[in-house]
């Protein structure tokens, strides 16, 4: 089983990056944590960042091919971004949206995720740990259509 | 470690409520699973369903002597209920808002979480694995909130 | 056939309250001519009011493993009790909303209700009399649903 | 006594248009049923439909002169036509606003009526039954008023 | 004279729930002041506090039933129980609304009470010294009742 | 100089309709005053009322081609019919809207005119009287227009 | 019989500011041709003009004592100056709006008067004319408020 | 095959009414032009304007009986005319909507139409030159609906 | 212990306007019953009242100097003076707002005040008496900022 | 005459992206018969397509150097695209959008398109055959520019 | 070269108010700075604060006679004042709007200026230094519509 | 100290798109003032003009590690790309945000800039003039922080 972990604009500053809402630890490292868990679960995780929206749907385009599940955190994108939802909505595999900080709690405009409604679900506010959580839901979701 | 799994109104109907929307398990099964991860981690679930909103609010005051975290389903309270938002932050020990369906993906009024403020984070749309998922994260919190 | 006739807050006070807007005819005097009726159609009429949310879902709940419809004047939980309209949604026989006065005279708040888009219908400003309407076509919506 | 049955646009098409919506019952047929439960009741009804909003409007002011009440389906008019709104609030007789089906489930411009404020109640969502519910209702308006 | 002294959801936790924007005295310290003063003027003060909507409402009821006047501290249920705006519009005593914070400096959601309008006066933001003022004001309308 | 007094809905049933805000005075009397002032400042008044919106718009197309000015009272199609207000900049002469009552002391839904932006001016509340004035102000119109 | 003609803000520049929207008579010029209607009529005109809101409001507190009606132009306080309003609503004379240009056919925020609700009437977009019909107005409205 | 050109209120004066936004051809020239592709299609072009909202109604229910297709230019009706948005829902031939400016470029208010979620899809501002693509669009709308 | 009791516009005429609403008690007679409690206080009571928003914002500047609390009524501002609310923003000591009517019992626009968020607390509804617990409020207010 | 047809993000993926919306056919099918008629016509059609918003940018503005109009389909930049809207505005050449799908039968945030009001003109639902109307037009807009 | 340097409400407590925000600068000191500024550049700088609205636009109109240009800092009349924003476009000289905050990062009711629309440009968060930004800026305008 | 001068999409065009709006000075020239103002300054201005948003973020977080600070005209990302503001809010360095036009003067949709709440401080509406004071703004900020 193969799952993208996708990141959008300026997490690759994270660690760097406003620590007292991100946290202080860097993309590197919640990305071995991931693949760390990942073999512990059979699943092979694939990174991409980017601060490029039309890289960002080029690789979901490709994920619809080539991996079983995304994890996708879109981060500013999530406010604005209908192509990312349109790409997303476009391709037949399963989307766990994910954000490290509860946007509930932060700006009015965070507060509404256009990307959402075309996810299989959403985890938010939770930190780095949010993305293993996610990393369980994937391969639950995937293992259930498989199944099912 | 104790955690409160609190469930709102509607939730014991669950397995008979709108299968396409709400899956078919009961209650009853989703509760053993957690108590058996539970086990596995170390933490003792509590369970407390309720339809009425006053006895929700009397038990996050309980949980907030008796207990280490809140995970939260609060159903359709989620919409509108600021006595219950007003009872998580009046508690010190951490809640996850914890959603079954997609409510991104629902209707209209069911976008807006007046919990979703004053929670420690949310989780939605991943079905009876959210509530695996949410014991997980909060035993995270409790310990680092204990290390820290 | 058995038909709940579910009245909510501050309807016990009928006769009492307002009466320029409500009337002065009594709860208990509307319930009998609705028992009248009934009688007169072949129908047993039960009757619940309750100021308390929670014991309204309650009794919807059982309603749906007893009754055959409901007729539910819901007061003011019309315009935000969203917990009693996943109630009306979660059981499968029919519930038909009444309000006493035309709530689109009134104040803006009351021009809205929560629970009108999960009802079958929708009886608004005809005083007491509507109760009786109700009752007949409650009456004709179970006798169609049983021949369908 | 005299009760005007006042039908706006499309409903010439009943039976025909969107059955799943409207049913399969043609506007004859259910002038049909009213005649004779206004039999029944003593009651004439007069049946009028137009497309037209300036002759409901002309319409209506007959009315005014010629009968006791009127059942108003306004069709689409519901949502703009402050023209009949204000014939209605014009004339001094009762007018019970009718919808087939439930307006309130249904697109988003459906749910707000111009008309009903200045009618004395609404019936909706419960098909051409509705009819019938609403002649008793009229009759019973127009007793009270000759009593009171 | 009698005075009911009506406290809503969360406020059973005054002195313990955010004393920076509550205080740090606790319901009962703030109760023994009322009834100091109450002495003092020659009124009884009756206190209630519930969590329960329901709970709310009926002892409204029975005010209008026992007591002169109200003074009513709503809590979160300020912002959305039109079933409590009802019972306070139902009985015929006055009622003070009274808020120990400014709800107008917080949140957005604070800032509109939908029991304002059938109240007789609001205080917000004086903290427990509030109840005392409320208590003058009660006594001072229920006097100037008798008078006129 | 030829000016057309075109009145649009429910205006035929002026002194009958709601008297308390549309005064006790019939359409006749009003036009009768209106050409004697017409006649004193040399000016023939041409009448046309209706309840039908196209015909109001087929009328208006005429005074095009027959009429130097306008003076419109569009009744409840003041608020949206943007047929009328096509109409009104499709001709080249100008029109003076007006209103019998104060449309801004009343319903919310009568503060805004869709044919005001398109209008020469507006006169509102002053009563038949305003006619008069509409008259004199549309001589006035025409004779700078003349000039110019 | 004493008529108070009021001018609001910026009007002191009447013919200098933007000619092409107010036109290029100066405000002594138009206040000469009321005075000459006033003689004809037999009406004393007064006349006053202020940027200040504050002198505005005291010069209407002083109307109410030695004047029969107002002919008021607020200005640019038309749109938000509640003082005004209430300094209006709270003298017993009329008092009738004016606007030298059509305030409907400009910028957004000019369609909205915060004085009109409490004016007798509203005349606008008719230039200086506008002031000489506002007498003629003014002169029935005192004259039928002494007859009735 | 026959396709209905259907034009709304105020088309009449094509040609005549603001050439700057509508072109100086008349209606006339515009149908023959019309025609003339028929021809060259082999299809027959009916023609029918009317400024009565009802005559548009009655027409297009008998285009649904006799006529293969609509293009629909409702004018001004297009912005609020639920009455002809439920008369094209009602009718089960493809109806295409065409505007000869373009309405998004304009007022506000043009901005919406409510006949465009029922329409098969719509043209706007390519001017005359709009119904002859219309004519082609819609010619292949019914040679696919015969063949599919 | 210096207090300014500062009024807004109109209050001038308290007792003459609208007394269905504000009552008949002039504003001297308001101020001799402030300055008779503040004797028993041991308070002295200065008053100030202004049509003129720049004087008051001037006579909030200066009671920042010279005294050490302030009771404001601020009339028709309240809904829109940024002014006034940066005044009393700009100074150090704390003021009451007071309103004599509810206003939330009134007009939309009174709904909101722009001065509240920045005031200690508010009165409103109570009346002349409002200012009378106010002044208790205040010397509450400015004892407990001495000791803290 | 050069046109450029402009295809913005997901396009790519056409006739594999939710057909029951897009259709089956591929985007290379639909550039052929726009080639194919481009030929008839003597036209060259230039293809550009790209999930990059500024790609998109720039190939606009070589357009602006390089061909005689553009055929925009701006995917879901259509809906929040003001970097592209501005390069339309930029370039001199007219620009026709175009959207397969009927987007006012869509979800809301489809209904609104921040290109349309600097297109040309717009033409949406009738699939594929859209492109090759769009190419008409944009030949006849040519031709006429040059005429002109 | 002579340039007025207007302040509205609450700038003349600079330096004493709120320091956090408008910085420890008096009013004084940073004139100081500008006429400084102006030597240098050969330009006499006027200056005026007022906290009297009347006042401020009285200034602008002597303005527009006497000097060249104006510098604004308008307050928190930026917010409402439309009074200032007639007298702004009433004048034929440039007016460059100045904050000493950034208003776009503070209150929501700050992020709307009813003067910008009429200004030439506007300056904000730059603190005093802003106000000599503006001088060499409207020296600059002034000396460009010379040359113009 | 090195300062940035960042500028977004369509700024390429400058001197050739719409010189009504944005003047004819192309960017090279503007950017040689910058320079020469840069010298005299004695700093070092880099440029980078980007139509693709990622670029700019890119630009942004390099800038973050080499420059002083940032002067940025978003161009049309000015309004809706919070990845942007979150790339300036990431970066520990000031921002100035400049516009060349007034953008409270133009469309709507201009007149809000996601990016202002987190920039340093705007200038708008002074043309290429605004990136001169921008650089002064700039030097002053940078040597401020150093200071302080």
């Amino acid at each position: 089983m193969k799952i993208l972990i996708l990141n959008g604009p300026n997490l690759n500053l994270l660690g760097k990056r406003e620590p007292g809402i991100y946290g202080s630890r860097g993309l590197k490292q919640v990305d071995d944590e991931i693949t760390s868990l990942g073999n512990e679960l059979g699943v092979r995780a694939d990174f991409f960042q980017s601060n490029h929206e039309g890289e960002l749907v080029d690789r979901l385009h490709q994920a619809g091919e080539n991996e079983d599940a995304i994890i996708f955190n879109p981060g500013a994108f999530t406010h604005y971004s209908y192509a990312l939802r349109d790409a997303v909505a476009a391709i037949s595999i399963p989307c766990i949206e994910i954000h490290l900080s509860n946007i509930y709690a932060r700006e009015e405009f965070r507060h509404h995720s256009v990307i959402a409604p075309v996810a299989a679900g959403q985890i938010s506010g939770l930190g780095p740990k949010g993305y293993l959580l996610a990393l369980r839901a994937a391969v639950s979701l995937v293992e259930k259509s498989k199944e099912g």
